[in-house]
């Protein structure tokens, strides 16, 4: 018998509502969904509050074992269903502390390499600068927004589309004058990625402390970065579209900036 | 009153079973939906063979005059709801020919830069991939597959994930030992891109005629690939997770081609 039989559980009906950002927020924590996500975040060092699992949905439970340090309740396949946001659970989720630190709790290091995204809302998007950051060794990722709240790392798909990454590379969240401000106080140059760059990507020296701005597709960065920018950046393009995604963009200067330090070294 | 008002319209039906990638297939043709994705084909020079608009939908019917070769059809909200695929129609879909050609009809320029994917299914990869393609001016996006019938460049989500781009790039889809073949009779030297690469991305000489190639994120090229490759080559990362999106790597390729043939020249 499970130890959670009846949908009017108290407990279901909290993360039930824990799909919403606001009860995310207002709990500080993240939903993961599915065996391979849970174990990437384990992978990456992430200690679940609380796990979640359907005997009748699982193929092999080996995953318990690293989760001894989380409450862990065997539930029903109803009331998976009723839990689950995906479409096939596999019978899995668990409760997390939510991605994201202050900006001022980074950690840098001297020739610090930042992604700064302004505006990047679709999860997708998000997810694959996350992975690319992550796999080009970035001190952190920023979300920047004018405006709104700023993206939310620890929307489900997110976390997701992230393949876990969102739990390896220190991320953090906050308004754009705010992140302008951190990274002043810390001397790390602002390069913005533009297609009215002054300097073409090849030369920008991204070799010291740097932070890389993209903006969104469809409007680009917010003039204050344009306007505070230690250089405008172009990535040089030769089609008659030229038309790239934004997380594409970021990984091609992503990539520059390795390729300098490594070649450098 | 619309030219068609009836969902019983064998017209109607007809642009119904075009979903379906058979009926497609059979006509060699593809849809295009929506305002901005039509006016991007029409850009690349699509001429579309019809065009359906419905007068309630749209906001401006400016585009007409950039479809007078096409049999052009008002029709009536009831009937746009029909044939359109979206969840939120803008009233606009047309009928074009297929995107892609043989492989012996592609035009290679003596220092060609081809881009074969292989595998790639997801319509959001084989999109930014296009788009990424033909920001870099490559001659061919080449969709190479091992088992089954490939890359259906016409599926409307592709059409729409690319921006148009699928209509602006030279593209074709065959099976490998196809590619294989057409890159050798072509004498272009194969890249193939995997974790277990012998040649670091940045040692590998792309300045020549050079085919870049990329597989699946789960599973990689097929052993022919690296049997057959001219050199391995492996994307340089610095994280534990080292994940990469399928587009992501073939945008770090291609802009590292780029970039060698820039500085050269």
């Amino acid at each position: 018998m499970p130890d959670l039989t009846s949908t009017a559980n108290p407990r279901v009906k909290h993360l039930v509502r824990l799909r919403t950002r606001r009860h995310r927020d207002a709990a500080g924590v993240t939903l993961i969904e599915g065996h391979d996500e849970l174990a990437l975040a384990l992978d990456a060092g992430v200690c679940p509050t609380e796990v979640y699992w359907a005997p009748d949905l699982v193929r092999d439970a080996a995953l318990l074992e690293r989760t001894a340090g989380a409450r862990t309740f065997s539930v029903s396949r109803e009331v998976f269903a009723r839990i689950a946001y995906r479409e096939s659970p596999d019978g899995w989720l668990a409760v997390a502390p939510a991605p994201g630190r202050p900006l001022d709790e980074l950690v840098l290091r001297p020739d610090a390499l930042v992604l700064v995204a302004e505006g990047v809302e679709k999860p997708g998007n998000v997810g694959a600068m996350l992975r690319t950051a992550e796999a080009c060794g970035v001190d952190a990722v920023v979300v920047a927004s004018a405006e709104r709240a700023g993206t939310d790392f620890a929307n489900p798909n997110v976390v997701r589309a992230s393949k876990g990454t969102v739990f390896a590379v220190p991320v953090a969240s906050a308004s754009t004058s705010q992140v302008m401000d951190w990274l002043r106080r810390n001397e790390i140059r602002t390069f913005v990625t533009t297609p009215a760059g002054a300097t073409e990507l090849g030369h920008a020296d991204l070799t010291g402390p740097s932070a890389l701005i993209v903006g969104t597709e469809a409007t680009g960065v917010t003039t204050a970065w344009l306007e505070g920018a230690d250089a405008t950046v172009v990535i040089p393009m030769h089609g008659t579209v030229n038309s790239l995604n934004a997380s594409i963009a970021a990984a091609v200067v992503l990539f520059e900036a390795v390729r300098q330090r490594t070649s450098v070294s």
